[in-house]
């Protein structure tokens, strides 16, 4: 089943520029040893509001409890966002916070704006400071290269990646209450992933104008339906931010709703391309649960068998294998009821009742070698197939979603071959 | 660094019949298709009291339920338990209890005894029933075999196994207040691991009469410290069951604590020998984190880091990453103060005050490598050796352990090449 696209948005080419008066940049400074962009830069018009979401490990970076603070100071409010890939500036002591403010500080005078209105992520090798000499020799060319088209986009959504294989963006729009609305988005991450790498960082711009106040908690929302329900490996970053920035005329609150569904459908996107290109993996993985007490419930349910590396192995070798499924649920931390769990892997029943039927064996173990062939490899396009699992576990009116990809030899040989 | 005994207690031969009074047998009733030996009885003496800890699972066998039933309903009085090894009579509805039920009567009619005081676990393929006819069958020899002696107990031990690779079991004995108290311990499970296969049952015998509260109490103890500290990947079984015996002359309440360290090291030794059998492993891995706020916090975070994918991959590596085991920390839930950390490798320290420092590399790496080689291979003798990592998080009272083991593309190749 390809990915749907909630009406009335509709797919346009671009990403994070495609809103009216964002612009980006992305440039090769030279942190990476590799000779890949480093460097990128968002730039929200005058006015934006800011939402931002930060990896809730306590073990975490400088630069996320700066762009916390900053926003909880400012209400909300920021202009611009650089991100240094190479270096994760976590686990380096009192030297990590005086870098984020100083190459904050720096970057702001060229741009024309206070310290506060400029934020900082890092992404890369843990422990390992920037090398502040070449992030501060980058930022003359970093704001040069800032343009508001879509190849300024696609050199930012470049330049902010380090294992991932495939860059991740995208942009929607929809006319809302007789204007048009875009909202746009990149992102990075392929779980915690290469060794110390540190993993997921993502962006998204929109051209309505929204308070503060109610854009973070429509932008909260979003993301327990996206980068919240997504898992690789189980691992947490150090460095894990999500930002949103809004700006532009005020916009209706009558279609609210709508706004924050399309808020939602670029969030998910970002958060399926991230699970997709998990580190090993040969498929995105969809699981849908119905029928717990809460949604929140159904997300746990299914985070944990999205979680499970018997289900991941299982789903590796294309194993039509439902107790490990039903074991997942099982171990999840919320009620269900036993008696009442069904299951469908696709179109293919493989439980009613709570007990296994009759089934064909090989027909499911075909739908799921056929979905993983189908199934999404990256780019904006939201279409593609996937495999799909379906869980009923109980009478109740939640209902959730999490996605995942398969785990393969391939994830341990990257993981353990690797030597520090 | 070996593993070391509480004193006064010393490593015996034997295993679950050390204790006085104690009886088991292990045949080979037809219920594996392997051939392999798939019947297991345990026998414990007049007046035995029982405790039992059950997998928290909300899917979980109906043996498992009777089980916790019947214990609840006596108050911890049991006298037998089966193991049949083949069909965990999981997800098998109505049926999966009246099985348990006719199994349980029909033995304790051949035992004497009244149903009530039987009970039974399952291990094996969930959702298939047990072929009953076989099951009945087999109680005869089973109990005609039923013998005090050593090769009994090690019969007992390798009826329970499924996917193990090695048996599990151990006994040891000290003098407590001028007697001699023996604690005996069979266990199966190599992780959530086999397709299918439910997981972990442990059986302990002990020779000194302990009321069945104050039993009750200690058991739950040593299986927090034991059972419930090892994680192979992380998955929890259908089936997961420990009963714990005691049966004997009226214990000395005085010497309670010195009794619960020998219950605890027999128990600690099983669930090493469990983790070390993870599917797919090179060697045993322990955790020890100290300076939590409490020791149920050091345990969750010690837990934490040996279920880490990237950890485990790290290991298998023998690549000395802190950063990863740090980010793991990080997430477990649990405060933890990133600027106190310290980490050691044995006896490489990494980190300290929250900071990586100049290591050897090289040498923390050879660590790592003669660690593994030299680890612990199973078998009954709490020798061996392990890699250990050291975690220091904080000024807080709180210390606590965890096992596992490295997360090898054996494993991958082992869950996701088998096809049901």
């Amino acid at each position: 089943m390809p990915f749907l696209l909630p009406a009335p948005w509709r797919l346009i080419p671009g990403g994070i520029t495609a809103p009216q008066g964002f612009e980006a940049a992305g440039i090769t400074a030279g942190l990476k040893a590799s000779g890949n962009p480093d460097l990128a830069l968002l730039l929200a018009p005058a006015g934006a509001v800011c939402a931002g979401t930060f990896t809730t490990s306590l073990v975490r970076a400088a630069c996320v409890d700066l762009c916390a603070e900053r926003l909880r100071a400012s209400g909300g409010r920021a202009r611009a966002v650089v991100t240094n890939s190479g270096q994760a500036n976590a686990c380096t002591g009192a030297r990590g916070l005086a870098d984020s403010l100083s190459a904050t500080a720096a970057l702001a005078s060229r741009l024309g704006l206070t310290p506060d209105e400029v934020l900082i992520c890092s992404t890369g090798v843990i422990g390992v400071p920037i090398p502040m000499d070449t992030l501060m020799a980058g930022f003359e060319p970093l704001v040069a290269a800032l343009a508001g088209d879509q190849a300024a986009g696609d050199a930012a959504a470049r330049a902010i990646l380090t294992t991932d294989l495939v860059d991740k963006h995208i942009a929607l729009e929809a006319e809302l209450g007789g204007r048009r609305v875009r909202i746009g988005g990149m992102a990075k991450g392929s779980g915690m992933i290469h060794p110390d790498m540190a993993t997921m960082l993502g962006y998204l711009s929109c051209d309505a104008g929204v308070p503060a106040e109610t854009w973070q908690a429509m932008v909260s929302r979003a993301v327990d339906r996206s980068f919240n329900a997504i898992t690789v490996d189980g691992d947490t970053s150090t460095n894990d931010t999500f930002l949103a920035f809004a700006a532009g005329e005020p916009f209706n609150p009558e279609h609210l709703d709508a706004l924050e569904a399309g808020l939602t459908a670029v969030s998910q996107h970002l958060a399926r391309a991230i699970a997709r290109d998990g580190e090993g993996a040969t498929c995105l993985l969809e699981v849908q649960v119905q029928g717990a007490a809460t949604d929140a419930d159904a997300r746990a349910i299914a985070r944990t068998i999205c979680g499970s590396s018997l289900v991941k192995c299982a789903v590796h070798g294309r194993d039509p294998n439902w107790g490990r499924i039903v074991a997942a649920a099982g171990r999840a931390g919320v009620p269900i009821d036993p008696a009442a769990v069904a299951l469908w892997l696709g179109p293919h029943q493989l439980m009613a009742a709570g007990q296994p039927m009759a089934v064909d064996r090989a027909a499911a173990s075909q739908y799921l070698r056929a979905a993983a062939e189908a199934a999404y490899l990256g780019g904006p396009a939201p279409a593609g197939d996937m495999i799909q699992i379906r869980l009923v576990v109980g009478a109740g009116p939640g209902a959730g979603l999490a996605w995942g990809c398969d785990l393969s030899d391939q994830y341990v040989r990257i993981n353990a071959d690797y030597t520090t």
